[in-house]
């Protein structure tokens, strides 16, 4: 049918790095058929959101049309393309979900903890297989990256064909996992690709990245050399990194011990799967403390300082009875995602401060990327050819910038963020819709709006300080008594040199006494002034603006 | 006095690069006479100082000994160096400031801010003029940094010469300000040093440092290249380089605007002392709106991200009635302090938006560090050839490499950090004392501790969130109505779909009826009973554990 259309809506992950979520229709406007491609997280900061605990893509927009969904497709393994599958599991309709076994092995964990089952995730395997999905027929085409079976999603229409990258690096040698197969894609790219839907991370890296085997042997030489104990870090679901890892303890004679929920979660889920065939012997926290300090190497979670990980409870002294000392190595085996570095510098000198000497990827020899950079993405955009390019998981400027390096090179291209829906079934992109996107926030357990005020009224609160203020009005509609402050995050001592709570009590006393029987008759007046009162008497004493809440009890 | 001691008492800026404030002493144990290097800030960020203003040294043990103090001296006009004079003044006794003539006209400006007179401050000369202070001699010895007139102090004590750097680099080409003058170093360094207190700031960077001169020519050449309006932005203290972007728009033919406060008020500074004499000519923000894009070159403030600066404002939309707009080139002449990318990011992306081009430091084209590097920092051992060296201006991992990199060339050194005091007087430094040393935060217009619990309240609000229990007892000592309950930065509904504040209502009400008249009658106890089943009531609604004020009003 000619009315028909191919759409393209990203809710999550275009124009940020983090929390993936892509929708893909086809069929009549405003009654396609979706696919979801991927339901990720990202992670939250006091700057912004403090007190959350992850943050997800608002899947309003899906939810009221969750009957025309007809699956759920998760490339690879990382939280900001997995993070959200248990969280938004109900509210989708409980959808189809396919997943490679690797994958599939670490979406079950996240649907266990919401008691749904383990069948809710298909598990798929690679191309040339595919799934049929309404109008879709995807499949998922192996790609290197940093974590294992991470795949590009060959999405079949009727409307032509789009690849949708995935995270990814070209590795033909990635330790762990497939090989980039540049005669698989060629034949994939050969019938020719509509649209080629492609990660921009790492998009301002101007030389052609390097293999996951090449850090292995600088790994050996340093660890080698070393007296004391080794520690070494890295994301947990870099299996291949994680092997390299424990490899270069083996090779010099030290026993591995993992430590971190996440390591030790990752590295079964590897075995499970049949990925790991060959890992090195592991020793519990336990034997561990046992062993000669020169013969151990805990690998360990925690590479971008988060503050619960191993190390981060290392470098403040101790975990599971393992404490660091004078001489030891600590190596960062990773890149500091941008954002964190305050938290990882804290770490690195309570490590110093302990005599542990810190080896970070400065160097460039103890870490290569997952991401494809910027000669890579050239070498895709010519490997698949295809009409459109779309570039996702950046934010503006690597999704700017990418459509740039596209044009470049002969290739058009678009930047869709958040929320534009684009009609991919013309000659060139076109905006079909803007859609209202936007984040929900698991806080504690119960989701929230980005925009409710909730997380506005907690910053403020931080910000400013809180002064409650209550009032007893009696039956006759006159003050009982004193009105009464409370001040929560606030200097006790102003200009004035009073403590701030009696100047409080005695201006907003004054004012009651004198304020007129309508104000003190109405709650809403009554509270105003009130507030008012009390931040020009905190402006005054201290130089603040105070949050203000007001409790009117009135006696009946 | 074989019984006099030679002491240094860094209180800020040792194990933290910010906020420097060092105390020498001279005399018989604890009774020393004391000269303090730098009054500095550092500035505070959500993570963990919320709703602060400023962050300084806690001049604590200085307060409690301020008749020993001599004078203060300022090294240079950076505000970790000078930010908190003003602030600090009154409570060291309102101590004689010296300064040379730039570090005093902005020193000037902080005292004002207090209505404290010019005089205050008195301008130095630099080397080989000196200034007596008790048994100090102290002169200021020029050495290039980023902002004019930095110099190093040379501190001639009875037991031998200090030589405290300051901040610097070894830089022969400055284009603003004194040329590093080796042999001027090389004759204080001859009748021999005791102890080197020495810049760390760079101690990770392998490659010797390169001279301001250098960005000139390469900024000259992109900005020529540009079609549209070219918008720059430095620190405004680093007076060469702005010099070096206004001439790079002079000479292509643009005029310059001053957007900024700060920015502003630098030049001003630096035309008022004389080191600036030839800048180019600029037009006010209500002129520049009337010249052709391609004829202007805005220079503004906010290389950091700061909120409310030029640079976050143009970001934003406009600042000034001027605004950008698609093919303007926005440079960031500046490197990224760590713990700030994530602000600046946020700008850049809003620039991208605008369709603006953005270039950054990362080429290592079009900015330059105000610090020696490694080889920089070896260079100035050799060259003063101290007894002792000992690192100031790091985090404790700088401290710790650039004791290793003297130890290296055979120079003594030891980690000092805040709150360490050292005796210098013999062979070997050692630690005469350890002294409580902290953090004190401006807060509006007070000063608070670290400690004192008020910022924690405030990040507790921030991730707990808020809930307000008023309680009105009769003069019965039984409960009066139902317990009210507000929420502030919560959730509004729970698992059991009820308002939260219903639930909470309902409950405490629950309890309130059964409660003892022993529990009833004991406000504390009350308040600890009620504080324990609204969080439990918060937990398992919305699993969060809140912070709890309780108000309870006993009528009499």
């Amino acid at each position: 049918m000619s009315s028909d259309r191919l759409i393209y809506l990203p809710l999550g992950g275009a124009g940020e790095i983090g929390m993936n979520c892509y929708v893909y229709g086809y069929g009549p406007k405003d009654a396609e058929r979706l696919i979801v491609v991927d339901l990720g997280v990202t992670f939250p900061n006091m700057d912004t959101t403090p007190g959350v605990d992850l943050i997800m893509a608002d899947v309003s927009w899906l939810e009221a049309r969750k009957d025309r969904i007809e699956a759920v497709f998760i490339t690879h393994a990382h939280e900001d393309h997995v993070g959200a599958v248990g969280h938004l599991y109900e509210r989708l309709g409980a959808p189809l979900i396919y997943a490679r076994a690797f994958t599939a092995n670490i979406a079950r964990r996240k649907l266990d903890e919401y008691a749904i089952e383990a069948e809710a995730v298909k598990t798929a395997s690679p191309w040339p297989e595919t799934v049929q999905a309404g109008p879709f027929t995807v499949g998922f085409l192996p790609i290197s990256h940093s974590v294992p079976e991470s795949s590009a999603l060959v999405i079949d229409t009727p409307a032509g064909r789009v690849v949708h990258t995935g995270d990814f690096k070209l590795d033909e040698t990635p330790v762990v996992g497939e090989p980039f197969d540049r005669a698989l894609w060629e034949s994939v790219a050969k019938p020719g690709v509509r649209a080629l839907v492609c990660d921009s991370t790492n998009v301002f890296s101007g030389h052609a990245g390097r293999s996951e085997s090449t850090v292995g042997p600088e790994i050996k030489k340093l660890v080698a050399g070393q007296k004391g104990m080794v520690i070494a870090t890295t994301f947990a679901s870099n299996i291949a990194r994680v092997k390299t890892l424990a490899e270069a303890g083996r090779a010099t004679g030290r026993s591995i011990c993992l430590l971190g929920r996440a390591m030790r979660r990752m590295i079964e889920a590897a075995v499970e799967t049949g990925i790991l065939t060959d890992f090195p012997t592991v020793v519990s926290p336990e034997d561990a403390r046992e062993i000669p300090r020169d013969n151990l190497m805990l690998l360990v979670t925690g590479s971008q300082g988060e503050r619960r990980a191993a190390t981060a409870q290392l470098a403040n002294g101790k975990y599971m009875g393992l404490s660091l000392s004078e001489g030891d190595l600590f190596l960062f085996s990773s890149k500091t995602i941008p954002g964190n570095e305050r938290d990882v510098i804290r770490i690195i000198n309570q490590l110093s401060e302990q005599g542990v000497d810190v080896v970070d990827d400065s160097s460039g020899l103890y870490h290569v990327s997952g991401h494809a950079n910027r000669p890579d993405l050239e070498q895709m955009h010519q490997l698949v050819n295809p009409q459109i390019v779309v570039p996702m998981h950046g934010e503006h400027r690597h999704l700017r910038e990418h459509v740039k390096l596209g044009q470049t090179n002969g290739f058009q291209g678009i930047v869709a963020v958040n929320g534009m829906m684009i009609d991919l079934s013309g000659n060139a992109p076109s905006v079909a819709e803007y859609i209202e996107s936007g984040r929900t926030y698991l806080d504690g357990a119960v989701q929230i709006g980005a925009f409710d005020g909730i997380v506005r009224d907690r910053i403020r609160m931080a910000l400013n300080g809180h002064v409650i203020v209550t009032v007893i009005v009696d039956e006759d509609g006159e003050p009982l008594g004193e009105p009464w402050c409370e001040l929560r995050g606030l200097a006790e001592t102003g200009t004035s040199n009073a403590p701030l709570v009696e100047v409080l009590e005695h201006d907003l006393g004054q004012f009651l006494m004198r304020a007129s029987d309508k104000t003190l008759m109405d709650d809403d007046a009554l509270e105003d002034e009130l507030k008012k009162l009390t931040r020009q008497v905190t402006q005054t004493e201290i130089g603040k603006k105070v949050e203000v809440t007001c409790v009117i009890s009135r006696l009946s």
